[in-house]
Formats: structure tokens, sequence, C-alpha cells
């Protein structure tokens, strides 16, 4: 069996290339240590492990020249977006150079008749928002926090829409990227499919900077729909929510957004959000298209629900009131973060069958109740993806040593129930561990073969993925 | 540059194979000369290239063993469909061993709460539609042929139904594979999404077998829609007939298919498929969903198309008149067959930006009239593919160079407006001349590259694709 790459050896590498970086980048390169600490990652209970150094590169020209300079002495090169990843993508365990695309940030084109645009890997999920919604567009992957769109494809990012639009992989038609040698291709064409060959965009999206750095994406866009309607309704237990979800996604009502939020996450989203739901699971739902087929959609959900033990709906039409809604599903996080102060929120993220879903929520409550943690979970239930969120003091070893082992057993329901150790996180470092589970060992070595043969000196986030 | 991988000695490597084979698949092997040139590539221009031996295993273990007998001895091995693709893909210019997977054709398992099922590769298509049928699910992919699930998915195919649905890089979930050296690997979960490393589904999607042997797949399936109406159109003009295609899409229509016919093939269905159509161009459009939604579906885009010149709709709402009405449109290839007796009919395929796709079709349709060629054309008009059907007199050496010359016009048309040499067929040895056009020097290089290091005795389908 293939072992895993080699690591450079740290220092020597770094000086030999730092003179070269300063001349090309001058004041966008940076040894500053809180400039560098800045650049690991944060918003995880995995230590932070800060770069050599950080640049930030505005053409493809400079993230080829800078990956030639890190690549002649060895020394890594690691791609940085938002910062908002969860298994410590960005952090630098081997040193070397952070590359933060952040001021690579333009959108380059749009092409409203093609139903796609040209960007730069800096652009933010937010930032294309606004920019295409004068013209009647939007891009349908939305993960939750404002990460760039070269950190989402890199991490092959989904969230609340995917049940409807699917995720990075579905929404990239191509990218540009830059080779372990600097050498920068285009990974496909601006046509909408292709059977051209090996499919090099898939190959890059969820490669977590591991093959290349990306440089420029053409993403597919959609038609803001004529209509919207969102609501929030109650179910005794987990099972009768998500079966209800399942029955709609089976009657084939094309649900935009189907989101469960456990009792628990319910009472913290009550304290944070200022809302008033009663504490039991609850679905937030979306449909969008014509008025009419949105009212027709709401009302045949409103069905399925009833039939299946839920609480009446609560619609929100206006807009205003659907944007309170859905902050509050999306301030899960800091919500969580407030509700235990001085803890760190643990995110998870596990995907199962949807068949399997309920039980997997089940059996994932009583574990948490078994380990005495605190732990609200959400879940994208139409897709069988769901997170839930221990809230660790983690200067508490006895506490963090049980949130691990609950951690590994759920990466471990997961995958005996046919699933996946990471839905829309990603491996990192945090998930490493679960490889092998989750892919065999030659799965795993087939990964490795590809990764030797593309980046044969190991410089492109060294240590994450395989 | 990497140069192309080294083909093995032809003779000396099959006789070493020939014995173990021969034990290992009994009266399930054969060296017949009819035999073998029924599985060399027939659909197509392209000349035959029999192999030495064509085996029907039963069994992914007989896959694995007979793949592990021909590494030994550096002997090819051909994955063989249902013979259906149109580029010379199992041709066997260096002999070997073609693998006619279509006694591996069992329907391993559905799960319609899932909305997924799991068969081996030689189920076709219409077997599959078959057995979902009474389930009320279906399975998205249409490409027009009855091709085997293992085929499409390796070719990437797609058809009238990608529109909507997509193409088979998002329809399969998961694949088992039999790798170079004998071993099986799992591409991915039963989950829907998963973000854990390289996209390894996607890797063996569009490969052609040069990576490795198909012998699972785990497919997304869609529930039968509740109502369907399809209708055809004509146009004054392609440029008219595109434009409204377009303007659906773009408000958001939810279109399930809309099929572009030129003026040249309507004149052939009409007389192949006793249609009675006028000699312009047409859309055929198909909607799904509700039988409200479908209605109004249906109302909006009359609108559209009135405002874009077209003439009345003619709908067919019973479904014996819309099977004749889809007959008519997949009969194309028969019917352009038997309107030139005697002549080949060559199936181009290629796909552009859907803004560029009028452009792209006068231009062709002019180019067939200055070549002089007898060429209907078809199209997937809502993602800017289509195909032309040159019908060529193979004996005819000064015919063939014209074609010749006009396909190769086609492929470069296509590219230099920012598409593919091939939406959906794939590049077998066909294309092969058009892959540094489309992806550059050094994107070919990385194909190579990982070709090289996941099958470094170039033993899958040699002469493929890269």
């Amino acid at each position: 069996m293939n072992m895993p790459p080699t690591p450079p050896a740290r220092a020597r590498s770094f000086s030999a290339a730092r003179a070269a970086l300063e001349d090309l980048f001058g004041d966008r390169f940076s040894v500053n240590r809180t400039i560098c600490e800045q650049h690991a990652n944060t918003t995880t209970w995995i230590a932070p492990d800060a770069p050599d150094a950080v640049a930030f590169p505005v053409t493809s020209g400079e993230v080829q020249a800078a990956v030639r300079i890190c690549a002649a002495s060895g020394v890594p090169v690691i791609g940085f977006g938002a910062g908002s990843s969860f298994e410590g993508h960005v952090n630098a365990p081997l040193g070397g150079l952070c590359l933060d695309m952040s001021r690579m940030n333009r959108v380059l084109a749009v092409h409203p008749e093609d139903l796609d645009c040209v960007v730069e890997p800096g652009v933010t999920r937010r930032q294309l928002e606004a920019e295409l919604r004068d013209r009647g567009l939007f891009f349908p992957v939305d993960p939750g926090a404002d990460a760039t769109l070269g950190g989402m494809a890199s991490t092959r990012a989904s969230g609340t829409m995917a049940v409807q639009h699917g995720t990075m992989m579905h929404n990239v038609i191509a990218m540009k990227v830059v080779l372990p040698d600097g050498e920068l291709i285009s990974t496909g064409r601006r046509a909408r499919k292709s059977a051209a060959g090996y499919d090099l965009t898939r190959l890059f999206i969820g490669a977590e900077g591991t093959l290349g750095i990306i440089t420029e994406l053409t993403l597919k866009l959609q038609g803001i729909p004529e209509a919207t309607s969102s609501g929030v309704c109650s179910f005794p237990d987990v099972r009768t929510a998500c079966s209800a979800a399942i029955a709609a996604i089976q009657a084939g009502i094309p649900v935009a957004r189907v989101e469960f939020v456990d009792e628990v996450q319910i009472g913290i989203c009550n304290a944070y959000s200022k809302m008033d739901l009663p504490e039991v699971p609850h679905l937030f739902v979306e449909f969008c298209g014509s008025a009419n087929s949105v009212r027709e959609q709401s009302a045949l959900f409103g069905d399925i629900v009833r039939d299946h033990g839920g609480g009446e709906f609560a619609w929100a039409l206006q807009s205003e009131d659907r944007r309170r809604l859905w902050r509050g599903r999306h301030d899960v996080f800091w919500a969580a973060k407030s509700f235990r102060p001085g803890a760190s929120v643990i995110v998870t993220d596990v995907c199962v069958p949807v068949s399997r879903l309920a039980e997997c929520l089940a059996e994932t409550r009583a574990d948490i109740d078994r380990f005495g943690l605190i732990a609200p979970i959400v879940g994208h239930v139409g897709d069988g993806n769901f997170h839930t969120m221990p809230l660790i003091r983690m200067d508490d070893a006895e506490e963090v040593a049980r949130a691990s082992a609950f951690l590994e057993r759920l990466s471990h329901r997961a995958l005996s129930m046919e699933g996946t150790c990471t839905g829309e996180h990603g491996i990192g470092t945090g998930k490493k561990g679960c490889m092998a589970a989750e892919h065999g060992d030659r799965g795993v070595e087939l990964m490795r073969t590809i990764k030797r043969a593309i980046d044969p000196g190991n410089i492109m986030n060294p240590g994450k993925v395989v």
C-alpha cells in the first residue's frame, strides 16, 4: 500500500523562498504573527497552526508565480477564502505560504441568456447575491456562512438549498486552476455539459486545495422565482418530522428548502432570535415558483404534515417575515455559541440515506444524553444531512474527551447506515481518521495515487484529506 | 510534456492470458471471429477493430479475476455495454479481451424512500424503466438508444431530459469499479451527497473504461409526475426557435424536454414516422408536474412562443399521442438511415453556451450546404447541445473527405464559441484529435498523468480518450 505523501522539511524550505515572495508581492506579503495566526482556522476546536507567511494575490499570474517559487523550494501553499471552514482546512501544520484569495474578488462576467457567471475565487456568497439581484438572478448554493466561492468549491459545500439545486459539484460549470508546477489550466468550457474526457472540474471540487489553487469559477445561475413562501411547523417527535419531509419529496413536491431543527435548538433560537416556538422538533420549509404553484405546493405539503401528525403551519409570506425566519435558522451557530458562554461550538456534519435519518437522529440524541453533552441538532432533512453542535468547555479535558468519543461514534453511526462522515464540511485534518472506514484502504490509496501523481512534491495544502 | 501511454505488444500478450481466461469463463468465453467482430463498434463510420476474445462475466469477482489475468500479461481490457456508442469506444485497436457486461443485468435493490436504486452495469435503460414503472419511479437520463447503465456512466451520457434532470454526472450516487490491478472499490456511499475526499464517482463517469470497469451503480430516481404534457410547434427559422426556448428557461419555466428539429429532419420524419408537419424548424417540448402546474407551464410557454413568432402548438395530451410524438423524435437516426439507402449516418455531437446556439446552428447549416452534404440537425436546445447527421456513401472517397472536413470545422466552430467538441457522446478514438484544442496541452497532459498513475500498464481500453 502507498504511504501518505512525505512532508517537506519546514524551516529550510521557507527561508529559501521568502525573498522571492517578498519581491513578488511587495506590501501584499506578510510574516506578521498576528496576520499569520488569523489565517489559521478559528471556527473549530482543531488547534490553529499558522503558516509562515500570508500573501494576497490579485491576479492568477501572481498565483502562478508564487506557486512556482514555492515548488522550487518545497514550500507548502495553502489556499484561504473566508476562513469559515470547520475541519482545519486552512491550518498549516508544515508551515508554508497562505494565499489569501480575498482580493481576487471580481465578478468578471454575467451571462443572463446562458444563466451563468464567471467570478474570481474571493467573491463571497453575499457579494455575488448582491451583484446578481438586480438582474433577477441568484446562485443557489447557500452554506450559511458568507464563504468565498473558491472555498465553497474546494470543500464541495452545499447547504439549505441543495435539496432542490444540488451542491457545488452540480453548480460549477468550469474552473481555472493553478497546478502544483505553476501551470494554469481550464478544467472545462462554458457549455453546460461536456463528455470530453476526464471530469477535471469535479476532480478539483472537494479537493480542498490539495491538487491546485482555484483562480476562476464559471457558475450556473437560476432566475429569482416569481413567488416564494416559507413556513415553520412543529412535530411531536423527530420521526414524524422526517417522515413528513420524505413523503413530500417522494410525492414530487419541489421543496426548495426543508430544514429540521430539534427541540434543543428551538429553545436556543427562541432565546437568541426572539422567536416564540414550542420546544419540540420543527421543520422550516420553503417553496419557490409561480404564485400558483407555490400556493399549490404549500397546500399539498400542509396536507402531508397533517397526515403525519404535525401541527399547523405558520407561513411567512412577506419577504421581511421570511428573512426573519431564515435568519433564525442561519443564526443557529451564533445562537448556540451564546447559549453557553465560554464554550466552543463543535459543528459536526454527517449524511445518511434519508430513510435512515430519523433513526440516526434518534440514536444521536440518545448518545448526546448518554455522554452528558449539551448539543442542539439541525439538519438538511431532504438530503439526509445533519449537524450536531456540542457546546464544549475546551479547558475541561474530561468534557473534551467525552465530546471526542461522541463524535467518533457519530461518524461511525453514519457510516454503518450507508452514509458519509461528512455531507458538506469536508475532511481537512479533522475527519482524516474516518477516510479508511468510509472509502476502504484501496479507495484511500487511489486518492493518494492521484495526489502523488498531480502533486509529487506534496506542496498543495499538505496534511489534508489524504 | 508526457507522451501518450505506450501500447502493449499485442499477439504475445494475448496468447499468454488465453488459457487462464478460458478456465475462468468456460463457455462464456469466445474467440469466434463473428462474435469478436460484433463487439467492435458498428453504429459509426469509424472502422471496426475486433478484440481477440469476448467474455461474458456474471459477477464482479469474475471481472476482478479477468482483469488480474490480463494485467499479468499486459492484455487490454475493453468494457462493452450495448455497443450503441458513436466514437469507436469499444474498438480494440490493440486487441485484447472484451468484457461484455450484458449478463450482469440485475436490478439489485430499489429504495423508494431514498429515491435510489442499485443496478448491475448491464441493465439497460428500457429494462430499468420497466422495472421501476410499477413503483411510480423512473430514472431520468434518456440518451435515446437502449444503452446499458454502465455504458451510459462511462460516456457521461445525457439526452432529452438533461435540461431538467442533468446528465449521468448528476444522477449517479456511487459505483463499484474494478481497478486495473483487479482490486474492487466503492467510489462512494449511498448518502445523496458527500464532501469526503476526492470525487471518485465523477472520476470514472466519462472515463470511457480507461481507468477501470464499472460493476455496480447506485442511481438517483425520480417519482413519475402526476401529469405530463407534450407538444410540437413550428418556427419561421432557427433563431426564433432558439430564442423561444431560451426565454422560457430564463423565465424559470421548468421545461422537462425542449428539442430542436430542423426542416430537413422534419421532412425525413414525415416520411419515416408518418407525421405531417410543415417542413420548417420545430420545437418538441414536454412539461411535467401536477396537473395544474403543467397546464400553467404549457400556457406560459405558448405565450412565449407566440411572442417569438412561432406557430400554434399541437399538444399531445394522451400518453399514446405523446409516445408517437417522442417516437418521431427518437427515431431520427433510423429515419435518417432510411432516407438515403446505402449511406452511413455519421452522428455528430457538439455543445455550446445556449446564447451561441442559434448562430452555431445557422453557420453549421450553411457549412452543410457549402460542402454539398445531406445532413439533418436535431438538438437538445435547452443545453446548447446538438447533433448533425451527415448521410455519407462510405464507398465514395471524395464524399468521405468532404464529410471529414465538415466535421472538423464543426468541432472547431463549437470550441470557438466557448463550447465543447462533445456534449454527450464522448471522445473514444473519433474525437481524440480535438482534445488539445479543447483542454490545452496542459489539460490533456493532466488527464494522461491521471491515466498513467491509475493504469500504469495501460491495459484499460487503451488508445481511447487520452
